[in-house]
């Protein structure tokens, strides 16, 4: 099978790889109709992180499941499956507390299970799932076996959406549940990107009533309208937050929904959150981002988020999207065939597109 | 009348102060039956925060009232009140949002009003209380006109706890709500001062299961056993967080409680708290504390608190003292005539007392 290898920063490549097989019998394999490049795949291709050694890339995908091990009950070969951006095992006290991100037994797409064995990355044709129950999610509208006659596949609108509940709709529903989001409540997103866009959705979705979106770039803030955002804001800083509190009627905010991860980010959101309100954080932390706590402290400010347990939220959110009550999918603007996921690399870094679905 | 007052660091002086009397309609005048020295107040004393001229100081206080201004409605001569240590409206956006503390039009005790009039310190006979009916809190057990024949004194036991209700304890309620304590929650509470010990005592008022207090002091540590401390952790650091863990077979605790303020204690309480978990901070972040995001991130750490608006803890609270279900006024080890008030800092000061009452 084909799939692509990141060999050093800038160095993307796809290449001939083992066809995988279920090495363990809780293992899956699933092959993918659908994969994509986040955010978080940008730091060791701009070599943010290092990369020691070449190994495969990317843990957001969808496909369908042509192998299942003994012990695999949940799914079965056939399905039409969601693979959520990390594997765990649904077991363990971490997972039953429903903070899944922090399972005892994860495997890592692209790196490798709690065995040891190298578990592939989403951006291929086929990929082991270990901890197969604890981790995929059927959709059995578009599930079935035979053979691809008679099973029904998803179009590719749809495609991109069931795509977009494996990480980012589901991150930015995760921003927005932690910040208690709810009717009547205002409501300002920091970030533009996927995950930005995806938190407005989400925000709309949850009955927010004024949803102010932070953004600079004309067709990112076309689609956070579109997606709910009743403002928009490009001003930064004091200014920004002054201009939030000017369209909110002289307040901030309730909740603020930080989608970035960088200390000014997380300034921003600071700023824009009146006191006792929440901050929902789900931006990766870059470069040792801290929060002060004499700010908290000061204004009451709750800060809940982190890396979010998307397997959790997948359930209620394909629901909607099943239902064409949302289209996170929206946010691919660009498709490309998973032989240039090398140029789909180039056109996130060079920010040409906002987040781009490969088709194998 | 005689009120404490600081001169420079280390410098408190009890001095003739004019009698206070209400300056706008919505003031009231209260005379003092007990105040108290704060672990803030020594900031000032030891010169981490500067002292530019000499002024009133101390902001926990209960007393009966003697005057009232014309707008004056919830309170009445006579009226044996808690003030609590943050003057506040009630009225403003941010006192109906329950974050009393930002409250728009708050005084503050030993500073000013907003009008720019003076107003007194707690540690002092008397005191002109702005904002009278969104700051106090009548005790009808012991409220009454007509002197003090014919009036119900609270003993010192009781009078101690109404104390404690104007800061520490519901400080430290504020940090097992913000950290959503409740029935069958392991809890770790780090800081063993009066706020510390006072947040033992909320966490079994509210139901915890497991309540490990950090204590090195004996005297300390037993108190917060009689709170409800179910165990004792001497050690610190990463030692600390393993006890802790090895206590709660082989988990962190699902609420932490960070009543210190310092970048170690924060540190603890972050290694102390599980996954998914909840840290209620309110020990007054001292010299730019920080909150490392990277953490919260992987952990999905919520953190809530902050300044505690205990006025809205206090009717609760006040059920709970009056019932003797509660006897918050044990941190109280030493008391004083208020004219002993330099002795009673510096007793706080070398830890010779964990918090001492002042009696006019």
């Amino acid at each position: 099978m084909r799939a692509a290898i990141i060999h050093a920063p800038g160095d993307i490549r796809v290449e001939d790889r083992p066809e995988p097989q279920p090495i363990h019998p809780t293992d899956a394999v699933v092959r993918v109709s659908a994969s994509c490049v986040c955010g978080s795949d940008l730091w060791p291709y701009r070599g943010v992180r290092p990369v020691d050694e070449p190994r495969p890339i990317g843990h957001e995908f969808v496909g369908r499941v042509t192998a299942v091990g003994d012990d695999v009950r949940e799914v079965a070969v056939g399905d039409f499956v969601i693979a959520p951006w990390k594997n765990s095992c649904g077991a363990c006290t971490n997972c039953r507390n429903g903070v899944l991100v922090a399972c005892e037994h994860a495997a890592g797409w692209g790196w490798s299970d709690e065995h040891g064995h190298p578990v592939d990355g989403g951006q291929g044709e086929a990929v082991r799932v270990p901890n197969a129950d604890g981790t995929l999610v059927s959709v059995p509208r578009f599930s079935g076996e035979g053979g691809e006659s008679g099973v029904r596949e998803p179009d590719e609108a749809t495609l991109k959406s069931l795509l977009a509940l494996s990480d980012v709709m589901g991150t930015g529903h995760h921003a927005a549940v932690c910040a208690g989001v709810g009717p009547g409540k205002s409501v300002v997103v920091v970030g533009d990107g996927a995950v930005g866009l995806s938190a407005v959705l989400a925000a709309k979705r949850l009955g927010a009533e004024r949803i102010v979106a932070m953004s600079r770039h004309e067709d990112r803030a076309a689609l956070a309208r579109e997606f709910g955002a009743t403002d928009v804001v490009p001003e930064r800083g004091a200014d920004g937050a002054a201009r939030v509190r000017e369209l909110l009627d002289g307040r901030l905010a309730d909740c603020v929904l930080e989608c970035v991860g960088t200390k000014e980010s997380m300034e921003q959101a600071l700023r824009s959150t009146r006191p006792g309100g929440a901050l929902g954080f789900v931006g990766v932390p870059a470069g040792g981002a801290e929060i002060p706590a004499g700010v908290l402290f000061a204004k009451n400010i709750t800060v809940s988020g982190g890396a979010a347990s998307t397997r959790l939220y997948i359930p209620e959110l394909l629901e909607d999207v099943l239902a064409g009550t949302i289209d996170p999918g929206r946010v691919f603007d660009t498709v490309l065939p998973l032989e240039e996921t090398a140029e789909a690399y180039r056109a996130m870094d060079e920010r040409r597109s906002i987040k781009v679905m490969l088709l194998p």
